[in-house]
């Protein structure tokens, strides 16, 4: 018997129609679809995938061991989270070992900050693997924003709110064009980095673009302790006048 | 009568495979089709859509006035593109006015580096005016390349091959991951700060990801005169060995 295929599928930022035609069809065509999930959650790569399975696909949820604020010490995370990448391998190999293709949704694109790219490094030597693009959430943000990004030789930074205050400070001075992603409980810290660098004027909130929930805010008026982890900050490119 | 509506469709990096259900639905649904094209070229955004067209769809090529490299002064090249930019405005705004929608295609994704974002600025504040999302080159790049692209806090900088060759060297050094566009005949001076800052082990190199004639192959071996402007050079971050 032949080894099953492993598929990572982008499925885009939320809207279920932000799907590609490609992914679609390897989606349906597999007999087990794998996606990672918090505890309790329903997991939004499914929900962007939903209207698409068939009814007799086997799903297979990977379940975080861990959502939302990390566990302070001596609660030991990197390896809490390392056994639970290595644990989700084991349990998606078990289908491809049995010759089962089974298609990994991930949301947006799964080479761009996913948790697909642990499967990917554990499997990907061993199976067949194949990796289709997806709608990532910068330019989704972007759309839904309706604001152009970057014009010509702009650089766009894609940052992560996760930072520290100094390091953030640091490479957003001067800066052309930014995307700050992973806001959640950082969003504080990156607003004040902001205001103090003169850039509130250009920056862009959005949470949950092109999701169920979407909303769009002057960044002055968001109360800190509700923004979700699916949130982002854009800063668009000056305009070329062209 | 109503007037048109403006539809900027990311078409995707190539692939006809990797539009959207939601772009294909509008681009099928549009009397007219935009799109940007080189003199004497078929222009990729309209091959990656073109299998999806109907018969009795109206094509609007928007011919550039300058293909390939810019010529010299006394040439007014920027005047030249402004003007080109206003004129394709106005020839999609007969159409809206008519009351015929219109979709303009983009290669990748409509806000990230693209010219729709010239009709964008002209067009956006007197017409109804919709941006479906698309897959952009630095995932697709990501894809067939076959590597993840950036982990948890890292940062990506997207950069233009046509930035000075200091400026790319301070960009670049000490870099956790980047995507380096408009390669073209910008490719030997952009391999040079790779080299330099001996970053070409972790430094790989795609053209026309995705679409026909796509083609991968080691940093050294590339002659610089072959060199698409459709290339890309991806330095992925850091593996997280989580």
């Amino acid at each position: 018997m032949n080894e099953g295929r492993l598929f990572g599928l982008g499925v885009g930022p939320g809207d279920p129609e932000l799907i590609t035609l490609k992914a679609l069809r390897y989606l349906r065509a597999a007999p087990v679809v794998a996606y990672y999930v918090g505890k309790d959650k329903r997991g939004n790569a499914l929900t962007s995938a939903r209207p698409h399975l068939r009814p007799d696909q086997i799903l297979l949820p990977l379940v975080y061991p861990v959502t939302g604020k990390k566990p302070a010490p001596p609660y030991d995370y990197e390896g809490a989270m390392r056994a639970f990448y290595d644990e989700a391998a084991e349990q998606v190999a078990g289908h491809l070992e049995a010759g089962r293709d089974v298609a990994a949704l991930c949301e947006g694109d799964p080479f761009f900050y996913g948790s697909f790219m642990y499967l990917h490094d554990r499997l990907a030597d061993r199976f067949a693997t194949e990796v289709v693009p997806g709608v990532c959430s910068v330019v989704a943000s972007a759309s839904v924003l309706r604001t152009p990004l970057v014009y010509r030789d702009q650089r766009l930074q894609v940052l992560a709110g996760t930072l520290p205050e100094e390091r953030l400070t640091e490479l957003l001075s001067g800066v052309e064009a930014a995307a700050i992603m992973k806001l959640g409980s950082n969003f504080e810290k990156v607003r004040r980095v902001i205001v103090k660098l003169g850039l509130q004027a250009r920056a862009l909130y959005v949470e949950r673009a092109t999701m169920d929930g979407e909303r769009i805010r002057p960044l002055a008026e968001i109360a800190p302790e509700s923004v979700p982890y699916f949130s982002m900050i854009l800063i668009p490119g000056e305009r070329w006048r062209g």
